[in-house]
């Protein structure tokens, strides 16, 4: 295959974006990013994702792939000979690997974001005691996942889980700044906050974790505040 | 395996153990249904689903699987040897059935749903033309998946996007009845107005399509109307 088989539509700061990455850097697949520009959507984009004109957009071939989760699971199943296997193998972890990554997405980084759009100190209030709550749910299923001694969800390499709540942190230690509280912590979250470190010095995974001084710039873009 | 190593909490008029069930009947795979009581939740259920509380959860001995699209998912992994395939062989197609059956849910769903809680001739109105709208984008969809000539979405056999859409069919009957308006229709949506009724006959769907009557009845407890 050659280089430009494979090419993705993304932005540096976006996470979903970041999971498609993670997971092709992870399988050693070469890629042409095909940076989107913030505030305008490219042709490309539009015609590849016409349902919801949002990267990140997979283009294999030439053919679309859009949604980051789908994206990582088609990686790990269209490079299935490429080691490491993305999703665990048992089809049991599997099921509990995408029923975390869902939480992640629809329940986790819903009270993460309320933080960036909290108005006024009750709200900030709220938002916080949401976040350490599902955080903390989320510090037992990694113990449960990793049998408390593998160093990720998966085991013993970065795979869907992982990518799926790991690919947040650029944005969650913004938020923490935001918030003025860690949310990530060694006495409460003890295994998360060890998690963490292992998964942002990961090879797979450094080069593309963003500086937090540059988002928490663009976050303020994003979510102007008075 | 004995059937006592799969149970399946859950209840007839649900959307989401439907397509757990008819995943099972197509697996031909036995299974006891410990069916819940509208208005309560078993102390089996809050065990096993801690996090959302919510059926469908698969036992499959004795360890639970939660959400329906996990489910159907686990149980094609889990009965890999076991036909037919629910998911489609090719990584490309299981990504794009996987990216249909997210629309289904998270664009399609709620806006059938905003007809049952829809207040007043306007709210109504507007509901009918975001559905008649969706609707016609997953027309367009089954065109592209069945390739024009296959029976199901998946091809000639019921998949995991026929048992997203699919199971559906009973409370859009019931919004059609709501709505007055028919929204799979022979003119408008020839395909799946066709494919519905393949859909509804076969013969792992048809024990399970609840009566419109009975359907509309326990709608009107859940959706009550001024």
């Amino acid at each position: 295959m050659t280089t430009g088989d494979v090419k993705l539509i993304g932005s540096w700061a976006s996470v979903y974006v970041m999971r498609a990455r993670i997971a092709l850097n992870l399988k050693s697949i070469s890629y042409e990013f095909l940076q989107e520009t913030y505030g305008s959507k490219s042709e490309l984009l539009l015609k590849s994702n016409p349902v919801y004109k949002k990267m990140p957009v997979l283009l294999h071939a030439d053919k679309p792939v859009c949604e980051s989760n789908i994206i990582v699971q088609y990686i790990d199943e269209a490079w299935s000979s490429s080691e490491p296997s993305i999703l665990p193998s048992n089809p049991y972890d599997r099921a509990i690997a995408r029923f975390w990554a869902a939480y992640v997405d629809d329940k986790w980084f819903t009270s993460v974001r309320s933080i960036l759009t909290a108005k006024g100190e009750e709200e900030m209030k709220e938002a916080i005691a949401q976040v350490e709550e599902k955080t903390e749910i989320i510090e037992k299923a990694f113990v449960d996942c990793s049998k408390g001694s593998k160093p990720f969800f998966n085991g013993d390499h970065i795979g869907f889980l992982d990518i799926a709540l790991g690919s947040f942190l650029g944005w969650l230690r913004v938020t923490e700044m935001d918030a003025n509280h860690k949310f990530l912590d060694e006495t409460k979250t003890p295994s998360l906050f060890k998690w963490a470190e292992r998964f942002c010095n990961d090879p797979a995974v450094k080069p593309l974790m963003p500086d937090t001084t540059k988002l928490a710039e663009f976050a303020r873009k994003l979510f102007p505040k008075p």
